[in-house]
């Protein structure tokens, strides 16, 4: 593995709101949802026929439910819900949950990996949308994209921001080929938070480690021609791909990870209060937390609920451990996250 | 306007090398080829009867041709070179041009709006094609970013990278409608910038200013939904359109910036060696000259020889200003862009 990027001493930041958001237009999916969504209404029979387990998929990769904007496979239309709207009502919501108004807000960083736009900023079209006027962009690097964007917030406070609204918007939805295994792992959602600056030297972030491996860029893309073709539409392109190739890398990514930051702070695995990692499946819930240490017992699991929701997860997550009073004030947070890319880190934190 | 955010003293960061790129495989294009492509071969006979000058597109706009790999309007294809290509020759030739060697940089921007694949992180891809072992991410602002994404870049250097490597790549060929008159100003281009720590206290970024005004978020994007749809293909949704809604927001923003980053560094246009802006039409050029108060003489003009080429721009007018010598070492340069979105912002940059 290659050295990466180790950060350390972004102090004197502290998260003063989250939110998610699920939207009333959306649908919440049971297994039983996306069984009958491959094999007819008929499923059990089915699934008999082919000895295939209709427990597997909450019983060993860890989904119960989750949330859908789309059917997978049918067209992309205009009145459905976007990546965006997502962000705009967790964006609400966070705000809603903290102490800070809009007009306090000096920065906004808008992630997704499934923009419902090509070339325009989410960060922009957000800010307007949320009537919030601070310079705003978007970014990603995949399911990683909220171990970097909070790197980049707390570089901003430091540099003099007030608050920073993070917020991501996934729709997997949209994304994901119908007929396939992968329809149980892809949720959509919305999620965000706001980092703020304090005067609290003891608050923020204690190291932060990224790292990037790029070659395994053309793993879990989206392989369609952009802008996009009559042929790579005609033939089903502009669905997700998945590969088992990455598995082992991202295995190491993961188990990597907690160990560069317990040498950058000193701590170790008894400090940390909360394990909140990005969330794909319950195997590998119990890997980063086998690997980090940290006891299932202090470990974000929002998988029954939500299944995997992209680089919405880990900030669902943050908002879960905030709403269940797992990450309360002066905690220390380990967050943890690989992807898509591969690009992968962590961070930890202290509230 | 409002207020936006004003960073300054991000110090001890220098230019270690900048690079361009335009390959053999693309092709160069002149008015007179554009003429052709909209009224035919009989263009002068065409544009005669219309009353139309073919040197307006010179003379006013300021463009004499343009880089393309694609013929605005044909089909999208897989054998021609992408964002991602051009990306990677200009991000070689910037390490070749720089005594950084690539086991040495520490971080990886991308900037795009025309990425060649939904979903995929372009800052994994480039990585990995470069062989870059380091954390990567892509950003986007609009034609802003380049501003914003050494903003970023010079945050990391004080985090403790040692060279940060920006590339941004367009291929607006790709974007452009066909039959209108945005085919004279869209070019394509990759150019990249390396940004070092330095032990220099008095080289870096003296000030920085960022803002975005959401709320015109809607103008000069793509109106096509992501994922693609028939609907949307068919009916040609993939181009860029036009608005002259924002044109006077543009010209607040361009003007509101140069006196922030005076304000900001107690510094005045007779010192600032070299006015570097985001390359979009020639009378756009004049007013921030004007704007600044700071000479013709002294501020780089790229649109005759490239156009517009979005959030390659920035860096290839400072590609330009280095390799011309109007930006050498021990310089003050002011670099200034607003774009689609609108986001828009300016540095100060103590080379």
């Amino acid at each position: 593995m290659h050295p990466g990027l180790t950060l350390k001493n972004l102090y004197h930041t502290k998260i003063s709101g989250t939110g998610n958001a699920f939207p009333s237009k959306g649908k919440w999916i049971s297994n039983n949802d996306i069984h009958a969504l491959i094999f007819g209404d008929d499923f059990q029979q089915k699934m008999a026929e082919k000895n295939l387990d209709p427990h597997y998929y909450e019983n060993e990769l860890g989904f119960k439910k989750r949330f859908w904007v789309h059917t997978p496979g049918s067209p992309i239309v205009r009145d459905e819900l976007t990546s965006a709207d997502l962000m705009i009502e967790a964006a609400n919501n966070a705000i809603n949950n903290s102490n800070v108004s809009k007009n306090e807000i000096d920065f906004i960083i808008a992630v997704t990996i499934t923009s419902p736009r090509y070339a325009t900023s989410m960060g922009a079209y957000v800010a307007g949308k949320l009537g919030i006027q601070a310079p705003a962009m978007e970014m990603k690097s995949g399911c990683s994209s909220n171990v970097f964007s909070i790197v980049l917030a707390a570089q901003f406070i430091k540099s003099g921001a007030r608050n920073v609204l993070i917020v991501g918007g996934e729709t997997n939805s949209k994304i994901i080929q119908p007929g396939t295994n992968m329809l149980y792992a892809g949720g959509d959602a919305g999620a965000a938070v706001i980092l703020s600056k304090t005067n609290d030297a003891s608050k923020g972030i204690a190291a932060a480690y990224l790292n990037t491996e790029g070659s395994f860029s053309g793993h879990m893309g989206v392989p369609g021609l952009m802008p996009p073709n009559d042929e790579d539409l005609l033939n089903k392109n502009y669905f997700l791909t998945y590969s088992d190739t990455a598995e082992n890398f991202l295995n190491q990514a993961w188990s990597q990870t907690p160990g560069i930051l317990y040498d950058a702070t000193g701590l170790t695995a008894t400090d940390i209060d909360c394990l909140i990692p990005h969330q794909v499946l319950k195997k590998r819930t119990q890997f980063i937390s086998d690997a980090s240490g940290i006891g299932l017992d202090k470990t974000i699991d929002i998988l029954a609920d939500y299944a995997n929701c992209g680089s919405a997860s880990l900030l669902l997550a943050l908002h879960k451990a905030r709403e269940t009073k797992q990450l309360e004030e002066d905690k220390t947070a380990m967050l943890v996250a690989a992807g898509g890319g591969v690009s992968w880190g962590g961070l930890i934190i202290k509230t």
